[in-house]
């Protein structure tokens, strides 16, 4: 068995819960059928256990290098690269008049998650590009996507996003890299960039920054930000490579973990080459001018799901890493055992069964939300722009969610994993130590947990007057009609189900229509929390419905873990959502000098 | 300012809180004054500043190798070890009769956190080898003594505690290491121990190894397990080194973090070397045969108090180095101004600050828990056997509380403090990615936090026909009457807390009294992270009384944290509470096939 994602538990979502094949009757995903889905399943796992989980260990221990001037990875991971490309992985996703395959992006991510399991660091490389590349296709001229789109599904050049600058992380508004426009329309780009992954490395022919600038004389703060190509080799009309341009790197960043995905600090317009004979990095406008963030946070929000998939996928096998090891290791017996019987295998222990069956209900749940998001854009992208179910207001509510909570639980999935091994889970004898390093970075970039907690409450519930919160429950409700309907235990979680959605729109009403949110925004990483469980209870309460009728030791465990999340974990929300709804402003009344 | 512990929290906790003054009219403690412990802690504090802090990094970038012969460490490590000891900080705890300097454990447990904040691993052999020496002072015959203390308090010689072996790890009944019995009264060792701290080097001449084994022809499980010295080099009368004898590594262990401290599988009798001429390391059989596990936790319950106050020292350094962060680094402005507006520094968001109150409220919660379990082992020690107020039944309750607690969220402080810092935390250009590393060891060693949370409910509540949870109790009774008394927000604290801690013993004694416990010890580490989070609460309430009528910002930030804690914190066992209340057992009913 793959110790990657399970498949089973993959078909069960997509096929008996999600119906993903319902999607092939759409013009946009017409070309495919559950045969394609499952062959380019059948190949992704092929290609992650063939080509990304074997230098998984290699990629951390020899991390990128950098002497000054190159980048130097592990070969294994240019292999990687290519060989995910010549499958044709990365056009798979995109429609068919942009040189794709029209995949839903629901049986896109479930592929990606298989990659992202065996080696989130190489994989991460993929990423950066398909969002660079979808980035382009969606607001770039026709003439700039010919020039660098193909090459980038090709494998022959990578992306990038280069936002964040060393004085301007999580505020973009901050940002002082400038592009000076050009008599022939081109830009000359001069600033320094921070946190840019894959920002430099002999890996692809070319890489290919998107960048955020600032045209002097635009309006301040984040409406005055653009967005660049800046190419790290110039390409010519005919698709050759030109002359250097001027990106370099400042250096690199050595992290804790996700090592194998170089992050570089590149300085654009040093003067370390001068293409054309002039000083500054050359740069394409992208789209309008001071609309570069807008074409930018489309990305991201595709992004953040993402990372969450992400996420997920390592919390994925580092359970199922946890669950093989507590099978076979033998230790104790159990409580009143005579000590001459047997050792029993850890699994057997009752505190072990907890540690595995949270880490199931963690993942599993995090790869319903992460695959349930993209259900919604797959409709989306599908509907011809119509939306007459507000399922954008939907999406837009569940991406910091779908972000955040696979990030913070799927890392508390790769503690428990650690936990179960003990001793031998603390070596780097076995995986999940670096899994555990790998997904302690998922909360912290493409927006961190503070961050997607400001969106969420900030922005996708007051900023629509609480529209965003009312769709997502009446999902809910509705998820509770059919658990009700159903009767019996069913009946039961879905009443409570009700029960703890009427109770978040409560609180959100109350302290919602204060004449001042400071302290609800204060609290409102509590508020993501408190959401983000119960999201992840209603979509149990769906697979426990998906499994209704349905006999054997698979569906016992979906309705198993369902059982866990509605006891031991959606009541976590209530103590939550009392300090929400008291108003309490203990984090804002603490001053600075009483640390 | 030192980033490793707060002295002005040091100075609130031992003096104004628990009065450690006061311990100097015992006679063991009598040598001492207010002046001496301020004298240790400033020697404490420049030393682990001058040799302890500056090899940090180091010791875990050049983690200790093995060439199949010879450990090496960097030579930092044993500088420092020397430094510890030339400083007499060995002895400094044990009584004066036992050639120690009659330090309080409570005063001594502060210096020790200067040196674990400072750099837990090289921290780590001084625990060892005094918990070694402690152990033979206890219960080795006077030679024994004479001839292994002296060089270990000297810094001659350290100290290892070989338990666990490959197949037995947290099940100590299933070790097979054998010893021998030899006609002149010493045994020959045989066997494979592993995990085991310290278990080789060259930093000094010898190394004193404390090991479990079993004489043939005892009796099964844990009651037939002795203890052994078995040093590294024979050492004869005269207190010379002589032959090798036959103890030598199979391996050393790599692992996440804690790497400066060498972990290694060490072979006893493996025919290496053959002392004497004959087969088998040479054994001293400590004390009776077959009470060696007694011995061991005698020494295994001081060093799981000794555990969470490492685990708290690299909450805590964690905790002052993202605080010095927050206070520097700009980022963003408040909700509302203008981009022009100057930036401001992260502090000032709330987010961050309830990042760093969270980090306060554990990290001086933890450090609270275990200077007042220091106290009760200072109680204990001075009382000359007597224990008419059941202090023994106190401290044993609470051992495996300040053991677990501390791992669990000082690691989630480590958590936090790298999420402050964002992208630049996730770097190993900052301390917080090594300590959260380093952290993650301790809910794993010294018996895990399933094993504690068996110990707790099963042994120290259920084992004492609740003796131990109502003498627990009665103590936060104590607190809250005190609490009560001096009326406004304390009054209400202490209800909160009286009410809390009724509900615990309400929901030990519904379940404890059932027929079958078996749910009941399937559910131990919720019932463990509940009394811990109430045990931080009344002793955080215990730290507020004693901030009543003190004015000032320090006094200022106790209030806060206190009300933090119970605010945001303490309610979080209601949940738990309630599950155990309802005698779940879903995880008990989990089955194998359905994972």
């Amino acid at each position: 068995m793959s110790l990657l994602i399970s498949r089973r538990d993959l078909d069960f979502q997509l096929y008996e819960w999600l119906d993903v094949e319902s999607l092939t009757s759409r013009d946009r995903f017409g070309a495919h059928s559950r045969e394609t889905f499952d062959g380019l399943l059948d190949l992704s796992e092929q290609l992650a256990t063939e080509y990304f989980a074997p230098h998984n260990r290699a990629g951390d221990v020899s991390e990128p290098t950098f002497d000054g001037e190159r980048v130097t990875l592990i070969p294994e991971v240019g292999e990687a690269i290519q060989a995910f490309a010549a499958a044709d992985l990365l056009a798979a996703p995109l429609p068919e008049d942009q040189g794709g395959f029209g995949l839903p992006g629901t049986v896109y991510s479930a592929c990606m998650m298989l990659f992202g399991a065996a080696n989130a660091a190489t994989a991460g490389y993929q990423m950066l590009t398909l969002g660079n590349a979808r980035l382009l296709l969606a607001h770039a001229s026709p003439e700039q996507v010919e020039r660098f789109v193909p090459p980038m599904l090709a494998g022959r050049f990578t992306g990038t996003m280069a936002l964040s600058e060393p004085h301007a992380g999580s505020n973009l508004a901050d940002i002082t890299t400038r592009a000076e426009p050009q008599p022939d329309g081109t830009y000359r780009i001069f600033g320094q960039k921070m946190w840019i992954s894959g920002g430099d490395h002999e890996m692809t022919e070319n890489i290919v920054h998107l960048v955020l600038a600032k045209i002097p004389g635009g309006p301040p703060g984040t409406k005055g930000i653009s967005l660049f190509i800046v190419p790290k080799y110039l390409v010519s009309d005919d698709g050759s490579l030109g002359e250097r341009n001027d990106v370099v790197l400042a250096g690199i960043n050595h992290k804790m973990g996700f090592r194998g995905t170089v992050n570089t600090a590149p300085s654009f317009g040093s003067g370390a080459f001068s293409p054309g004979g002039e000083k500054g990095a050359v740069g394409y406008l992208v789209g309008e001018p001071h609309r570069g963030l807008a074409y930018m946070f489309h990305m991201m929000n595709e992004a953040r799901i993402s990372v969450g998939m992400g996420a997920t996928a390592l919390g994925y096998t580092g359970y199922l890493k946890s669950l093989e090891y507590a099978k076979d290791r033998l230790q104790g017996r159990g409580i009143g055992e005579p000590p001459e019987s047997p050792q029993v295998p850890i699994i057997s222990h009752a505190d072990v069964r907890r540690m595995l069956l949270a880490q199931k209900a963690y993942v599993e749940g995090a790869l319903a939300l992460g695959l349930y998001a993209g259900r919604l854009v797959d409709e989306l992208d599908s509907a011809d722009g119509e939306d007459p179910d507000d399922l954008q207001l939907l999406l837009d509510v569940l991406t910091p969610i779908a972000k955040s909570w696979p990030s913070q639980w799927c890392l508390v999935a790769n503690d428990l994993a650690i936990q179960v091994l003990g001793g031998a889970g603390y070596t780097r004898d076995f995986d999940l130590e670096q899994h555990y390093r790998d997904n302690r970075l998922n909360p912290i970039h493409e927006g961190s947990h503070g961050i997607q907690a400001l969106d969420l409450l900030g922005r996708k519930i007051l900023g629509t007057q609480g529209r965003g919160l009312m769709r997502l429950l009446a999902e809910m409700n509705t998820t509770a009609e059919r658990a009700e309907a159903a009767g019996g235990e069913a009946a039961e979680l879905g009443a409570q189900l009700r029960a703890s959605a009427t109770r978040l729109a409560e609180v959100t009403a109350a302290v919602g229509t204060l004449p001042d949110v400071t302290p609800m925004l204060a609290n409102a990483s509590a508020y993501l929390d408190a959401a983000g469980h119960l999201v992840i209870a209603w979509l149990w309460l769906e697979q426990y419905l998906a499994a209704v009728g349905k006999e054997g030791a698979f569906y016992d465990g979906k309705r198993q873990a369902t059982r866990y999340f509605f006891r031991w974990e959606l009541p976590k929300i209530q103590p939550a959502l009392d300090v929400l709804a008291s108003g309490d402003d203990t984090t804002l009344a603490m001053q600075e000098d009483w640390f």
